[in-house]
C-alpha cells in the first residue's frame, strides 16, 4: 500500500517492539495478545474508532506483530498499520455482538495455528477491551496454554517518550493553548454552555495551521458553579451566570496525543475563600514543577505541592496527576504511575505528565493544570504557554 | 437536592426498575452489579464521564437501587441520580488505578453489608467497564455468591422505548438533519476534513433551538476515497478531493439519546457501478422499512433489502442495523437484536433502530441509512427528514 500516512518513522516502531519483548522477556511471556486501544496504536499505528468490538495486537518473540479484529476493519488496519497485509487478521461478521459465537474463538484459532497454544500467554486483564467474558473464552478455548495478568506491561512501555513523540505532544499543547483561550474569550454570563462548548470544539479540530485537530479521548468538561463541585459532569443547556466560576478541562490533540490543559473562568467577583485557594494552588504548582525533576519520585512532586497547600490550610486527598500522550477514550491517562504520595516511579528525561492539582471544594471547583515534561536538568517544562491563574472576567 | 435536572419522570424510572426486576426474577438473579454506562443512566439516571474508572449501579429485588463509583464522583451521582443521597457510594480514591488494590474489593464490602454475598449475583460479563481482572476480583472476594452472566439483560429491557425516550429521540433527529445538512453543504474540493468535522461538531453541539446538542457515542465518521472502503476510519487534515465518494456517518445527541444518520457525498461525477448501487441501496431500504412492521422479525428487514440487492446482483454480508436510543461511548448501538439474517427478534412497536445497509466495496463506501420506529400498524416511521439519495455536488 502506497498511500499509507504512518505518524512514525519504522526505527521508531521498531524501538517500541523491542522495548516490549524485552518486558515481555523478563515477566515470562511468550506472546502478548494486546487490548488496550492505545497500546494497540503505539505498537502497529492501528487508527480507527473500531473498538467497540474485540481486536488487538499479538505480539510473539519474532517476526512483525498481527493486528486482528473485526473482517470489515481489516481494510482499516491495511492502511493504517505499518505491517504488511499478512499480518492484518479479520474474523467474520457473525461473530458480533453475538449470542452464540464469541471472536475470542477465532482468536484462538490463530494461536492454535500460530503453534503457540501452550505458550505463556499475557493479556491485559484490567482493560475496557478485554471483558470479563473475552477471557473466559480465551482460557476455556486455550486448556494447555498459562495465561498471566500483563495489565500496563505495555503502557509502562510507553512511559519515557521519544522525540518524535514529545514533537507530536508539542503540537498538541499549540491546540490546547488555543481551546482554552476560545473558552476563556467566549464565557460570559447568559452564554449557553453547550455553544460554549461547540466553539471549543471547533478551535480544537480546526487545529493550529498544518496542526491538525484529532478528537480527544475526554470530551471537553466545563461544569460551572455547584456543578463544578462534581468532577466529571459534561454540558447542558443552561446558561452561564454572573457569580460562578467555571473549570475547563480540555486537551488539543494531534494523531492521538494529548496535552491537556484546565483554566478556570469567574464571571463576577470571586469570593475570598477562593482567591487564596488560587494563590496556594498557584504557589503549589511552582513548587511542584521545581520537584519534578529527573532523579526525584512522583510522591516528591505531589508532597512539594501538598506541603504549600497545607502552609494555607488547605487539605486536599487523592491524585495529582498522571502520565499522558497516546490515547483512545474512555481516558487521556496511561494507567501507569501517578503523582501521588504514595507513588515511587523515579522520573526520567521524556516523561510527559498532566500535572491536575485541581481543588474541589463544597461550592466551587478549581483547576489550573500543566502538560510537564521531565528534563536532563532542571524543572519540568510545562508545555503549554498559557498564564497561571484564575482568569476573572466582569 | 433541590436543583437536580432529571431527564424522566419518577414514573419512567419506576417502569424500567419493575422492569429489569421481572427480568431478574425470571433469570434467577437477587442482585444485579450494572456496568455498562447506559444501563446505569437509564436505571438511575447518572450521567458523567467517569466511566473510566469503575463504577456501577446494585439493583436488588427490593429499595432503590445504589450507584457506586470513585468518591470524587459521588457528587455527580447526586447531582443527577434520582435517588437519595443515601443511596451514592463511593470508594477512595487510593483504589483507583492502583497495582494494589481494587475497587471492586470496596464494592464487596457493600455487598456483604446488605447481607447479599450469598445471593446470585448479575454481572455483566461481556462490556467494556467490567473488566476480566474487576470479574476475578469480585468472584475472590464473594467466595460464597453465586455469579451468574447476566450481559444485555437492562440492555434488552430498553429495546422498546417510552413515549418519553421516543420524544427524545425525535429531538436527536432534528439535530441529525442538521449535522448531516451541514456535512452535504460544506463539502467541496480543496476543505480539509478536520475542518469539515469541526463544523459539524459545531453544528451537532449547538444544536436545534432548545434542543441543545449532547456529545456523540461515535465521532464523526467521514472518510473519502479508499478511506470509505473501510468502516471505521476517523479524520484527518487532508483536502477533499474532485472524484471522490465521502460517506458522513452521524448523529445528533439530546440528553444521550440518539438518532443516526448517514449520507455520502460524490464530489464530481459518479462512476457508473456507484448509481447503480445507489438505486439498488434506495429500493432495498424502502423495501426494509416496509417489511420493519411490528409482528416481522429483524431478519425480515434484513432479507427484505438483500433479497433488492440480489436482483441488482450485489452481494452483502454483515450486519444491516440494531437498536439505538440512550448511549456512551464507545458505541451508540445497545448490544442486543440485530439487523441480520440469522436474528429472529420479533419487531414491537416502540422499538428504534438504526437501519444501516451500507455497501463497502472495493474501491467506495456508499451509506445510506435511517433511524426508525417500529410503528403500531405499517411500514416503519423514518424518523429524520432528509432525502434518500447520493448527493453529488459538480
Amino acid at each position: 500500500m502506497t498511500l499509507k500516512d504512518l505518524p512514525f518513522s519504522q526505527g521508531e516502531f521498531d524501538r517500541r517492539i523491542a522495548k516490549t519483548r524485552a518486558a515481555m522477556e523478563a515477566a515470562g511471556i511468550d506472546l502478548m495478545f494486546v487490548t488496550d486501544a492505545s497500546n494497540q496504536n503505539w505498537l502497529t499505528g492501528y487508527d480507527g474508532w473500531s473498538f467497540y468490538v474485540h481486536q488487538g495486537v499479538l505480539l510473539s518473540m519474532e517476526g512483525d506483530p498481527i493486528w486482528w479484529g473485526r473482517y470489515m476493519d481489516m481494510l482499516g488496519g491495511r492502511r493504517t498499520c505499518w505491517m504488511g497485509d499478512d499480518n492484518i487478521l479479520g474474523y467474520a461478521d457473525h461473530y458480533v455482538q453475538s449470542t452464540v459465537r464469541h471472536p475470542m474463538q477465532d482468536l484462538a484459532g490463530h494461536i492454535r495455528e500460530l503453534g503457540l497454544d501452550k505458550a505463556r500467554i499475557g493479556v491485559e486483564m484490567e482493560n475496557y477491551y478485554y471483558s470479563a467474558k473475552a477471557h473466559a473464552v480465551l482460557v476455556e478455548e486455550l486448556p494447555q496454554a498459562q495465561i498471566l495478568d500483563a495489565t500496563a506491561l505495555v503502557n509502562w512501555q510507553r512511559l519515557i517518550k521519544s522525540d518524535e513523540e514529545i514533537g507530536f505532544i508539542r503540537n498538541a499543547a499549540r491546540i490546547s493553548e488555543k481551546v482554552v483561550q476560545t473558552a476563556i474569550d467566549r464565557a460570559a454570563p447568559g452564554v449557553r454552555k453547550n455553544d460554549l462548548v461547540a466553539d471549543i470544539m471547533h478551535a480544537g479540530i480546526t487545529g493550529v495551521d498544518d496542526i491538525w485537530g484529532d478528537y480527544p479521548a475526554i470530551v471537553p468538561l466545563t461544569p460551572s458553579g455547584l456543578d463544578a463541585t462534581a468532577a466529571h459532569l459534561t454540558w447542558n443547556g443552561q446558561p452561564m451566570r454572573e457569580g460562578e466560576a467555571t473549570f475547563f478541562e480540555l486537551s488539543g490533540v494531534y494523531r492521538r496525543y494529548h496535552a491537556p490543559l484546565c483554566r478556570t473562568v469567574f464571571l463576577g467577583k470571586p469570593p475570598q475563600d477562593m482567591l487564596e485557594a488560587e494563590k496556594a494552588q498557584i504557589e503549589g504548582i511552582e513548587a511542584g514543577l521545581a520537584a519534578a525533576k529527573a532523579g526525584n519520585r512522583t510522591c516528591d512532586i505531589a508532597n512539594a505541592f501538598l506541603g504549600v497547600l497545607a502552609k494555607y490550610g488547605i487539605k486536599r486527598e487523592g491524585r495529582m496527576g498522571y502520565p499522558i500522550g497516546l490515547s483512545y477514550p474512555p481516558d487521556w491517562g496511561e494507567r501507569t504511575a501517578s503523582i501521588r504520595t504514595e507513588d515511587e516511579t523515579v522520573l526520567e528525561p521524556g516523561m510527559t505528565f498532566h500535572f491536575m492539582p485541581a481543588l474541589w471544594m463544597d461550592t466551587w471547583g478549581l483547576e489550573t493544570t500543566e502538560t510537564i515534561l521531565i528534563r536532563d536538568d532542571g524543572p519540568a517544562e510545562a508545555l503549554c504557554d498559557m498564564p497561571r491563574k484564575l482568569f476573572v472576567k466582569n
